[in-house]
């Protein structure tokens, strides 16, 4: 693909099977490394150099192994510049006797096969984060064969596993396989779903029931297509039945006319949300108060990131990629924090207001005359320590105050989880500082329940799309106070089934 | 964990992780394999013995490498029993300082960590077939550590990745994280779903926009816990909020109370349908119709597979396992079709009838004045013939008549649906079959479109859960005239909107 189609790694090669074996196992920290860790050793000192200049100790206890989690998830991650999809189809290919005998291709009817909804996530080549894929694959056989249907998806892997934008990973799976399998023709739509900024958050990331492209509201979307062979005209059957095919599934696949195209800017040109105009202000905004300029050792660290994965830096799309990515980290700053507070979070000053003004629900009175008020949904994005990944999702603040007592502003309960949230962190001890720092102002009882989505659990390694982490932590009366506990658990519940 | 624990299997150290590093390349079948290959040995040659028990060629293209792809595939379905949980957690448990200092425990509140959704496949040990889990595991930390997140995940599917009976699989993640974590407690819920027999089918497999979970219509259902520590006390504050957090997820979990237990029959006994007295009655009437007696080098066959697994076939909860699996297989046979067939199969014969009275849908004239027929959502289990694995779902037929001639009656297009999808079967294929003998009869065109999900896809290798497959056919005036082919394709996308 591009600039390195199946070329190996610099280094010594065969170190990477060697990693994958061990990446399979599950125990990617714990198994002794022979010879081989020297191949990720490059990566693993340009992490360090990120940590110290988000001014973290990398010795630290959360810190100490994620220069090595990092190296191992980024080659995990672009594992599919080493794979073959030669390899995947040959001998994968079945003879299907009357495929194109009695099924009359000739006169334009039957033989499509479709595979829907194979999740995948590929690297933005625009900024190095994880963008979510929604893959939709389908081609009509030729010459009497067909094709094992999981290779359909392990080559669509192939080509996620690599630096990419969503057209490009369109067009080369299309393309690998009209050429590997030799068919009538291809189809390839992909939704795609990339990250946005921490401060933009997501109303309601954990919402369950529903399926796994529905919960990505809130995610800069991207719909594409590729197609070849019989495919290629839009008024022609194979591509209506297709479309079909997927819309009944409940996918719309829209093609944008090439004519069109050439007048107006590419979709592509909005895609990385740190590419855009307006996101390049907002971060230049924030980062230059936090930090001035890019520091020029970070930048350095994330270019040589890429020579060891073996890109080639000055590839064109590939330019300006570090310092996107280090203006996008530095929002995650240890010192940020000092300023935020400084500026615009004074507890005690502000935000407190009467509770009959209270835009809380008031769930209900307690024995002792208290009111439980709760703020629920209070979106954020934090960054994984462990994985240098973001999570992100709610906070549920729920504490207890006398009916005449002064209740917090929803806002700045917001900047108190925007607050712990933007820096390197574990959900764990989120938790803990939100419940900590607003029980120094509500004494009587606070409980703080945090939903949260890991990247790092669904884009790496283990693979578990679709699970969520749920924290919880309560301190005073609530700690103490079953029925209290549960009120405000049941408000959750509640807010959740309205759709909140 | 039952019979082998930590054991590796016999035969040549080392050969497993090799055999792991390949599927993860994603080329099973493909690799040259040195040595190492021998040790699949013993289970290929008994998947051999099966597929020339079912009355098949092993030897033809389908087939050649099927029982390679077993062997793999129930090597890595079963790889947990050479895994460490000790080795997984061992490192990946960060101090968190403050953890259990100003978060109370004592005092009954916070400090719950909740992973939820986790998804699993696992192998029933009653029947050797794959069952579906849904995960969610929480836990209290001690000792100011947390483990990381993944690491849930990781332990969970170590003990997926054996045969399971669902309890059995939730004590033993329950345990092994209360001994490894050491917390103050562990709470394991399950929701676990095995596939039905082939005659019962289900709906609508492949509707979308639903979650993982709400999609199992039709499978097995059961629920279990396990809980260890403080959350043993099901009134307790632990165990109220973990079922909080899992029902503000979506998820109801209920405890069955030991008293109750030893009073009627365990859940457990009617987990695995094929032990059911019902289903023994079923499937024992449709196979000894078919085969007779159970044949023995089949049966033995699976208890040498038992074996080379590393499992010892007399473990009391395995006796019974190998007739089980042959006699499910066995309705799969190709020479029941003949019997089938001949039974209540007499196309020309039965099930035509006047169109006035038919129960399909017409969706409009064309304008040779033939009418458009559609009978929609007939359902299907079937057997991929690469993977000995089930396919199941569902066949849409539509197909063109004058408005004077009779029509077909839904219950013998079903028949026909499910006299191709009984056996050994490759999804295109089976479509084409069933679009060709409809076509015997309506020669003025046909449509088909199956819908399927595939347990070989998500159960194993690339394990790409949530996807389906969809096959189309077209024979006679369907695949010529667009017109028809739109309108019978928005009849299925109007019945899947309408929830059909």
């Amino acid at each position: 693909m591009g600039a390195l189609g199946e070329c190996c790694l610099g280094g010594k090669p065969g170190c990477h099977g060697m990693e994958q074996m061990l990446l399979v196992g599950g125990e990617e920290e714990e198994i002794r490394l022979g010879p081989e860790l020297e191949c990720g050793g490059g990566i693993e000192d340009a992490v360090k150099v990120l940590l110290e200049g988000l001014g973290e100790d990398p010795d630290r206890d959360g810190l100490k192994k994620t220069p090595l989690r990092v190296a191992k998830a980024l080659r995990d991650g672009t594992r599919g510049y080493k794979q073959s999809v030669h390899d995947i189809v040959e001998g994968a290919l079945f003879l299907e006797a009357g495929m194109s005998n009695r099924v009359d291709r000739a006169r334009g009817g039957g033989g499509l096969v479709v595979v829907r909804d194979i999740g995948l996530f590929s690297y933005c080549e625009s900024c190095l984060l994880p963008f979510r894929v929604q893959c939709h694959v389908g081609y009509i056989p030729s010459g009497q064969h067909v094709v094992g249907l999981s290779k359909l998806a392990r080559v669509a892997d192939v080509f996620a596993k690599r630096l990419q934008d969503p057209q490009r990973l369109a067009d080369d799976i299309c393309s690998a396989l009209q050429s590997s399998i030799k068919p009538l023709g291809v189809a390839v739509s992909l939704q795609c779903w990339h990250i946005h900024l921490p401060e933009l958050g997501r109303k309601n990331p954990c919402q369950r029931h529903t399926s796994s492209r529905s919960n990505m509201q809130g995610w800069h979307e991207l719909d594409v297509c590729s197609y070849s062979g019989i495919f290629e005209d839009e008024g022609g059957d194979p591509w209506i039945e297709f479309a079909a095919v997927l819309k009944f599934g409940g996918v719309n696949v829209g093609r944008v006319e090439e004519e069109k195209e050439k007048e107006k800017p590419s979709p592509l040109q909005n895609w990385c949300p740190l590419k855009s105009p307006e996101m390049v202000q907002c971060i230049g905004k924030a980062s230059s108060k936090l930090v001035g300029t890019l520091p020029d050792a970070m930048v350095a660290a994330v270019t040589s990131i890429l020579t060891s994965l073996g890109e080639d830096p000055l590839r064109e799309e590939l330019v300006g990629t570090p310092q996107r990515f280090v203006r996008w980290l530095m929002t995650f700053r240890r010192a940020s924090f000092e300023l935020k507070l400084n500026s615009n979070f004074h507890l005690g000053q502000l935000g407190l207001y009467s509770a009959k003004n209270s835009g809380g629900d008031i769930i209900g009175s307690r024995s002792k005359g208290e009111i439980v008020h709760s703020e629920l949904s209070l979106p954020f994005c934090s960054q994984c320590e462990h994985h240098l990944l973001p999570f992100y999702g709610v906070a549920h603040i729920g504490y207890l105050a006398p009916p005449e007592s002064k209740i917090i502003d929803r806002s700045l309960l917001h900047s108190v989880v925007l607050f712990y949230g933007c820096k390197l962190q574990v959900q764990e001890r989120l938790t803990r500082q939100i419940t900590e720092t607003v029980f120094s102002i509500f004494c009587g009882g606070v409980m703080v329940v945090v939903e949260a989505d890991h990247v790092c659990m669904v884009s790496r390694g283990i693979e578990k799309m679709g699970s969520s982490t749920a924290t919880t932590a309560a301190m005073g009366q609530f700690a103490a106070n079953l029925e209290a506990k549960t009120m405000f658990l049941q408000t959750i519940a509640c807010s959740r089934a309205a759709g909140g």
